[in-house]
């Protein structure tokens, strides 16, 4: 074969690949990616067994062949390239790889070993790529990092025609997105890592989703990715939302984050952090304590409700984690001093969040 | 004591003091910084004992007082606030801090235990800060970090009026950069961590030396510095340096780095990344072997000398680091296959770097 691609097209298509396709493995031909020159021009697709990704790039192609290369090797010689255009060129088990005055002989590796990856062809619903991007970057670090449950390290898709649900928990604090629905019913666990990736993919236009057993597949005008789902029961997040609110508050979500950073930094790291939240009086007092002093700020806020005052203590990060993905002003809803706080924005945005308060 | 402070310019000095001043330490009170408030202002101090660290800052300062206290979280809270003026104010053994509706009581420390800091108040010679600092951080690479001598991870100071040269070496490896002299002949070696807080310190306008003993003191119109230095005697770096040149060839430093990056993507990792350099014909040629396969890329030079033609190999790391400094051209002069190359700008800069070539 003799392909001619521009390198930097190939460069970013493997930038994404690079980041699926492991650098060591136990197995090593799963740090190779595959290569294939069509006469619709070069395919590269890769697979991390949880991950399998897909992309196609124009070039020129004199002959089709297929062959697999040490991914991480062939990626950073194209992006080394000073030339504007990338020469490949197969002899025997040596990939060619030329640009400008520089020539590598690169060892190709076993074909026949590497795993046959499948994508499919038909959809059975459709989302709006930015929509479910953002759905799922607001609520990813909710997730668990490690836990007892491997569903807690994923992140719930419910689908349904009024609306697209994604949700996660690691047992103290919820994070929940609601965005536009799609024509499937359906209810799956994707793990967080995968959701890393698919966050970094998904860009402009509409994404394809297509159900087959355990796997979630998703093809976008230029990738296409399989996504092996977590097993097992999502736990019943909907019971910890208060339900009825005794008092809301509403102030600017930016400072409060700042001013609960500024009380934190004397509040007891050995004691989650915490930080004490005083409401009364339309004014929000933060307060906290450690070894080396306390600490004290009073923020002027919209109070609201039946109860005239409220004292709960929260995990500073959790708090300021939350706030997160939120502009503009902040709806905190609270029902009392030992029930979850919610966090949302005061313009609904699809994005709310749940704190378990830590005890009084 | 009462003190007023600008809220920016207080943090600034302090993100330099917590450069200096460890988060932990077997001696709790290093981690302290010491604040004296007098009629001319706030004064900050700290040391990690190889360095002591002075500043003063503008303040409206009501009562003279002195009191040491948690480096990182008074810079931390200091950094936090929201408001424009700081005011700090001592009650007790409490320092309160205050900005906008910020309120913090601050445990400060044992004052009678924290180390007597003492900077001089002559200077023995002058020294450009710009050239100083700029001739500090072109040859800082060079210096071990791990070594059986504790010279080879210093930077030696050579002072004449003919010239002030630094330089530094690991044995593989050497870097000197040369710049305008002082009135002093001195010779000292400064520890490389230290230099490194040296470099981001001085800026504009001159820095004064005074020599006392094993300490050099440095003085900007900013910051006083004391400077533990190393004892022992520096490698007689002058024999490496090539005298007799058999060969040099002159081509753009950038393209030169580029080249060898791309080539070393191939050489083998547990080789010293080993590419080899071939001189002829007024062309150079990289290339490498790997595990995977190799590669070659050929530049061309302007090439001078006696010798037609010479090959060398280098690690391919030294090359590049050497080659950082240097802007436009480079000049390289070879006096054989198995002798230290010597690289420097062709519009001579002050900077040079020795690199000893691996074994043909």
């Amino acid at each position: 074969m003799m392909i001619q691609a521009t390198k930097k097209v190939l460069a970013e298509s493997l930038s994404s690949l690079e980041r699926i396709v492991q650098a060591r493995s136990s197995n090593p031909i799963l740090t190779y990616l595959k290569l294939e020159a069509t006469g619709a021009g070069l395919r590269l697709s890769g697979t991390n067994l949880e991950l399998d990704l897909e992309t196609s790039v124009a070039a020129q192609v004199s002959e089709e062949a297929t062959v697999v290369v040490p991914a991480h090797l062939f990626s950073q010689i194209v992006r080394s390239l000073s030339s504007e255009l990338v020469e490949l060129e197969l002899h025997g088990n040596e990939l060619n790889i030329q640009g400008g005055g520089f020539k590598t002989k690169l060892q190709t590796g076993d074909l026949d070993a590497y795993p046959e990856l499948s994508f499919p062809t038909h959809f059975d619903t459709v989302l709006d790529a930015r929509e479910f991007s953002r759905a799922l970057s607001s609520v990813r670090y909710a997730a668990a990092t490690e836990a007892f449950q491997a569903v807690f390290r994923g992140i719930k898709l419910e689908m349904s025609e009024k609306r697209t649900r994604v949700v996660a928990s690691d047992g103290f604090r919820l994070a929940l997105h609601d965005f536009a629905g799609s024509s499937a019913e359906k209810s799956l666990i994707l793990p967080a890592r995968a959701v890393d990736e698919l966050i970094k993919l998904l860009k402009d236009g509409e994404v394809h989703l297509t159900f087959a057993g355990s796997v979630l597949s998703l093809t976008t005008p230029r990738w296409k990715l399989n996504l092996k789902l977590l097993e097992g029961e999502f736990p019943d997040y909907e019971r910890v939302i208060p339900r009825e609110v005794k008092l809301s508050v509403r102030l600017s979500a930016t400072q409060l984050r700042e001013a609960v950073n500024r009380v934190a930094v004397l509040a007891d790291k050995t004691a989650n952090n915490r930080v004490e939240f005083q409401v009364s009086g339309s004014s929000l007092s933060l307060a906290s304590e450690g070894d080396y002093g306390r600490a004290q700020d009073v923020l002027e806020v919209f109070q609201e409700g039946t109860e005239p005052a409220l004292t709960l203590a929260f995990s500073a990060k959790y708090v300021t984690v939350a706030l997160g993905p939120l502009e503009g002003e902040v709806l905190i809803q609270l029902s009392g001093s030992n029930t979850p706080a919610l966090f949302k924005a005061a313009e609904d945005s699809g994005y709310s969040a749940v704190v378990v308060p830590l005890r009084v």
